[in-house]
């Protein structure tokens, strides 16, 4: 039987009730240490192993403090608390004694009620209609996806240039090969969404995201329902000033539910 | 002297490092419990009262884990990471030995490099063409600031309707009586968005934030700059589904200066 990579890579062994050890991947592996989306399902996967776990996530921060080492790392967590309707953990990854990531995780118990989307899915051509991205051109971490850009292909591949650039890219992505989309892997896409000012400056700089908030609208049924299916991800950045960055995200299924939203502030040099 | 009530109220007294305590306010009190704008204050008042707080807060998480009761609680901390740009810290607020609400809060070095911003501001009335909100009608948290509704003033003052409104609201707003904008005050501001389902269905269900993320944007120059002006405020909701919903904020200045932006994730009984 083949084990899809993510799920051979994206793994933990316990050591006791809120300890696991886990090592980093090359498949996953950004210019220093593991590309974020990882770090966001190593996280996740801690709590959905975990016994006590009910309900879907809904919200996960995640605070990256400093570069993770390729190799061995301890992820260490407690249930803060447990109510009828919410479940808030809090998680710490460190490499030798020292905190390299932290997150906070909520899970929640969805009941059947009043319901309403307002936003809007872009209206792009399919993933069929629109340019995939090389592979093994960029970092290792891209080729675990399949990355077609319908709108902001990214400006690094092609020439630089002087101007600001509109900073929204809107892009079909799934993993690379397709695996169906559960929480663990919709947390990882909600961090493949390159740095803005990469986008926005066609230069780049040194930068890193310092904290990353994804908010999971999805149940069950609706990531069922995507299969191994491309979604869609948008993301724009709002501001960049005095060395760091917003970015905003969103993640829809092709029948215009939106999955996913949330955003970040990332770090950077110049 | 005249202390403003803010400054009385978010208060905290030193145990020891990594340990505070203080109390809930009867000025920023909410329905249950103080008003999350004040927890979100409360937990920045514990960083930056840190003598290793280095750099202007970027980013704040606070997730609401269970009721906060009106009293005395506890807040522990630790500085997880500081580094030459980025200094995280993670916060629990607990009472009786259990833990109501979990922070973290990133701050940041600055530096004087490229700068851009995408994101306009609303173009609306000015404050003094906007509905005041009444004071005294409704929690007793909201008399604490001066709000003026250039768009979307709340349902639950009018009538109830049947059909789902637009969800967003934009407002102009300050303490009440007027105080200095700063990282502490900002804070609060990016918690006193009424919780959407009020909005968009002129109904009152049972609801509560559930994680709350702000990046804040502004250096220590634009917030002086405001003084203590009115800021406008933007609010509006992606999705709303199975008891949960998102809604997104900005906080802009007078000048078309994006503050701050960020988004939570709340819950809603039906």
């Amino acid at each position: 039987m083949n084990t899809h990579p993510f799920d051979a890579e994206v793994v933990l062994s316990r050591i006791e009730v809120g300890e696991y050890r886990g090592k980093t991947s090359a498949h996953y592996a950004n210019m220093v240490g593991p590309f974020g989306g990882f770090v966001s399902a190593i996280f996740m996967k801690a709590v959905l192993s975990d016994d006590r776990q009910t309900g879907t996530p809904v919200a996960v921060t995640v605070n990256f403090c400093g570069s993770i080492a390729d190799g061995d790392f301890t992820i260490q967590y407690k249930l803060q608390r447990g109510g009828k309707y919410t479940q808030h953990w809090s998680l710490e990854l460190t490499q030798e004694n020292s905190v390299r990531a932290t997150a906070s995780i909520v899970c929640g118990t969805r009941g059947d009620v009043f319901e309403h989307q307002e936003a809007r899915m872009p209206d792009v051509p399919p993933p069929e209609a629109c340019e995939l991205l090389p592979k093994g051109a960029l970092l290792k971490w891209i080729d675990a996806f399949d990355l077609r850009f319908a709108k902001g292909y990214p400006s690094f591949v092609g020439k630089a240039f002087d101007e600001v650039k509109e900073s929204q890219s809107i892009v079909w992505m799934r993993d690379n090969p397709p695996r169906p989309l559960d929480y663990l892997s919709l947390a990882c896409l909600c961090d493949t969404f390159f740095l803005r000012p990469l986008q926005m400056r066609g230069t780049f700089p040194l930068m890193g995201t310092v904290s990353l908030t994804s908010h999971f609208h999805a149940t069950p049924q609706e990531l069922k329902s995507v299969g191994e299916d491309f979604v869609l991800g948008m993301v724009y950045c709002k501001r960049m000033n005095g060395q760091f960055n917003d970015q905003q995200m969103e993640v829809w299924s092709k029948d215009g539910t939106l999955l996913a939203s949330g955003g970040q502030i990332a770090w950077y040099k110049d």
